[in-house]
């Protein structure tokens, strides 16, 4: 039933389902940016936030453990040393540590990962899963998110400083760093599935890849707005904001 | 830290979870029962518990493939009777699939699991891999939710046939057997984690095992209501129902 795409075609449709489905699309995205979360819901965000990024060497590293290609291996890696650094206290996690601390939560509770969503687990475990089980091409195109990062960030590093007084361009520093990164991680990934989605079903698996990442992203907002928008939504055992009044 | 709990202790902090946590709080299942669902979300109901229900006898296979006694193999076999029946047409997941049809969805659409929640996949999925990657006895635990299924499905039945034109009580004949089924069930899992969880790790274990559980449930209830209560929230990709209007 599907055809074989050129490369420029399979790129058209990854674009679109970013266009359609990217997180940037998200009503709690839109409010973040906005200025309309309160503190507590920014501190939910950057709490629940911290269990994905925490997962990301993970996940990264089950890759590599499936690549039989040493080089492949090596270029992996910076993605590693990027999230993970050379030292405690470096590198991109350690970053979000900072900006979870700066928006007042404890340290020891964020990286205890203490009231983060059962909606926010089950997506970023879905996601180390795939990474684990799935073709290696298929792993390798769930990254494809990178595509649209980089715009996402601007904008929301813009709205933040502007909109939040307790938000600092050192808050978020993590950023900072991120697009140019993203930029070349997503060359490498792009080069790797334009070189072997070449049959009309692995093209497809391909746009699965993407369609389930951005399923990913999307749930863990869900399930934030859910809980943390309207009053009484709140699940049992999760995150409390010290006054979850809402107040802005 | 923890101390050893007698084992009525313990089946006291099992139902205390229960008591906290069990989906019957969640404030979807209020809405259900008393009425207050449009048809789109009754039908968006059926169709995400169907994706719940389908894999009920894959988790339990996935269990008994995990164990090395065949008497405990042969009780625990008995879920698959009750849920795959003994013929096409037959059985609990199968009487879910008329549930479906019967609140106005197609039933191939319901079987290919077209349109059903990233929320409510990975939330399902979460379950399934506990079962298949945790010790036994937390695998075995994980299905004592079905403690507090009797009270739950009798308040659903009551409600839905009173509540819902569209509800006849053929419609719902997945839960005539239930509630005997699950003491059943449960008898024989509780007796399994009496004799099983000897030390403070092991009762803590089971407990843990069990919140896991009540979070799953909970978190397809938050995705769901996020989804279909609201105007607005529907994901990409998630089921659309015929009228959003948010009629009853």
């Amino acid at each position: 039933m599907s055809v074989l795409l050129s490369a420029s075609e399979l790129k058209e449709r990854l674009l679109a389902i970013g266009a359609a489905r990217y997180h940037d699309k998200h009503p709690f995205h839109r409010r973040l940016h906005e200025g309309r979360c309160s503190r507590g819901e920014v501190a939910a965000w950057a709490l629940n936030r911290y269990y994905y990024q925490s997962h990301i060497p993970i996940k990264d590293a089950a890759l590599i453990a499936r690549m039989d290609d040493a080089q492949m291996r090596r270029a992996w890696r910076q993605r590693l040393v990027d999230h993970d650094g050379a030292a405690p206290g470096e590198g991109g996690v350690a970053k979000w540590l900072h900006l979870a601390e700066g928006v007042g939560l404890k340290r020891e509770d964020v990286m205890a990962h203490r009231g983060v969503l059962a909606g926010t687990r089950f997506a970023v475990d879905a996601y180390v899963d795939f990474v684990r089980t799935k073709p290696l091409l298929d792993a390798v195109a769930s990254s494809l998110t990178e595509l649209f990062s980089p715009a996402i960030i601007q904008d929301r590093v813009q709205g933040m400083l502007r909109h939040y007084d307790f938000i600092t361009p050192e808050t978020l520093s993590y950023f900072t760093a991120r697009p140019e990164q993203a930029r070349r991680d997503v060359d490498y990934a792009l080069g790797y599935v334009a070189e072997h989605a070449r049959t009309p079903d692995r093209q497809q698996a391909v746009i699965a890849a993407l369609e389930f990442k951005c399923d990913v992203l999307w749930s863990m907002l869900d399930a934030l707005h859910y809980a943390y928008v309207e009053p009484g939504h709140i699940p049992p055992g999760a995150y409390v904001p010290p006054s979850a009044s809402g107040e802005t």
